[in-house]
């Protein structure tokens, strides 16, 4: 650790850190688990023009490597505990970036009941890299899974599907023809994800099966159906899309097919009984957060996209499965 | 997650995951921790070209990736438990370059006794960075600290010092003079570090202050001084040097002044009560660890340098104290 990395942390991270002030002089951080928990922990990197754009406003960048990390912990079910942090920094980032950059981490702390317990920053002749690892909680035994699904659950989702991946559309080429407020609204989705914390915990003990959408709907399906060594029946008219969603693509004549799946939602994905299908409309109430069944897991594997009519498309478009 | 990440977990790294399988498969890994432990976690990353050469051989990038982690757990006494890895690779590191890397974690996480619990790999535009976030446990309150010295301490070092930085110097600027042997037990020692992960843990409880030396003697004794609000006092002729050490910078008519506290020993660098220089040579022979007294704890601050005839240096050489 330089003297210069001693600087940087006293002024930008240290008022992140947990209160108990854990452990940013020392070689590591300490903390005390909850008893009769397990932790569960996830790392994600993302690097400057692979995952986010160079020129996104650095509080966004904070906020959304924050976020994509507590969406992990949310697809597990855990309650947030606590988040390491590593920083290799160009040169040509100054103490502005960095300050806005520690308030978007700051801010998305608050609503994700998370801290900061220590990290590492290094200078690096390549573009921005951050890396966050978040811990969390979970009730012995109670984490949710991928495998764990069963023939003829439901196929749930949280929220709407594919306005990060056409805001992030909209700041590539333009957004001609949408109008500003659904614009700016999509491309909030895109920088500022809202992890689904909250409903991931209460899904515990209720879903059979559970991920976060980051690769894109069918991708993370994908890995539920090979978990569980099942398939699925996904009903295309029934995809979540919100109100801006559904006027941009309509006024910028776009395929809805090449976002709807594209990913970078941070939206759950899960999988329960239809015995239980009930309390989704509390969960939705209790969390603030809509649900919708979109399909249904199936003893036959692959899966397949169903149209308005019920019939099965010959394939799913390109790039909805792996990208 | 990309289909091509699966592959390359599947390849590479799931054979390195903890016996439980933890959650390779999932969004995050869960692990349950030993009951009435405090947890322990740290975060390290290196950049090529920064933290390591560019072309230093894949396994010891991997292996020094994990000792510098684990050299952070031995610092607190800290059990090593688990860690994570997060990758930005460049493009043109083939299938073979990550074969050897992931055989060099594979070493050192049987000699560390740590096992990978999950991570995130993702192409990147700029040089290779590698993101380590290790996970350790301690008996409650026992964690070792830099803030805890006391004036009149013995401080302690393991090992030997300024081995790496000496090796560091013969990859970049050829060993003319230098014997074959000792130029590469030198190299081996920076490319190789040996975290003191048994020494930290016998020393909960034994020491009043602990670091591990990354940075470099003085940079890092200073930040046990700041945290302790203390001062040390050094002899220079006492602090440890190897054989193959003394003999190169003989050979290569060296100043040991510019190795001998340039960081990158990975040895623990720590303080105990006079009373208790007596349990060194067990825990020396126990570890199997040389341990040498460097100097002691003073109430006056600052970081006095002695020479060879007791005299303070009037000032400590440029590039001690900071780098």
């Amino acid at each position: 650790m330089s003297s210069g990395e001693f600087d940087l942390i006293a002024r930008f991270f240290a008022p992140l850190a947990a209160p108990a002030g854990l452990g940013l002089g020392d070689d590591a951080a300490v903390f005390t688990p909850p008893e009769g928990c397990q932790l569960v922990v996830t790392s994600d990197c993302m690097v400057a023009g692979v995952h986010f754009l160079p020129d996104d406003p650095p509080e966004s960048i904070g906020a959304k490597i924050l976020a994509v990390n507590l969406s992990d912990l949310a697809a597990m079910g855990a309650a947030p505990l606590g988040y390491t942090l590593a920083l290799a920094l160009p040169a040509d980032l100054g103490d502005d970036w960095l300050a806005a950059f520690a308030a978007g981490l700051g801010r998305k702390q608050e609503t994700g009941q998370i801290a900061l317990f220590g990290g590492d920053t290094v200078s690096a002749p390549g573009p921005l890299s951050l890396t966050v690892t978040a811990f969390g909680s979970v009730a012995i035994g109670a984490a949710l899974r991928r495998a764990g699904a069963a023939a003829g659950d439901l196929i749930c989702v949280s929220g709407c599907l594919g306005d990060a991946a056409l805001g992030l559309h909209l700041l590539r080429h333009g957004g001609e023809g949408a109008g500003n407020a659904d614009a700016a609204s999509l491309i909030g989705r895109y920088r500022d994800p809202s992890p689904r914390n909250e409903l991931g915990q209460r899904l515990c003990g209720m879903a059979h099966a559970c991920a976060d959408i980051s690769d894109g709907l069918f991708a993370d399906l994908g890995h539920i159906c090979e978990g569980s060594g099942l398939g699925a029946e996904v009903g295309l008219p029934a995809l979540p899309r919100s109100d801006a969603f559904r006027r941009c693509v309509q006024a910028m004549a776009l395929r809805e097919h090449d976002f709807i799946a594209a990913g970078d939602d941070y939206e759950l994905l899960f999988t329960l009984p239809p015995s239980r299908q009930g309390v989704l409309r509390d969960l939705a109430r209790q969390t603030g957060v809509p649900i919708t069944v979109i399909g249904r897991m199936t003893a036959e594997k692959g899966i397949r996209a169903m149209d308005a009519d019920g019939r099965p498309l010959a394939a799913l478009p390109a790039g909805w499965t792996h990208r």
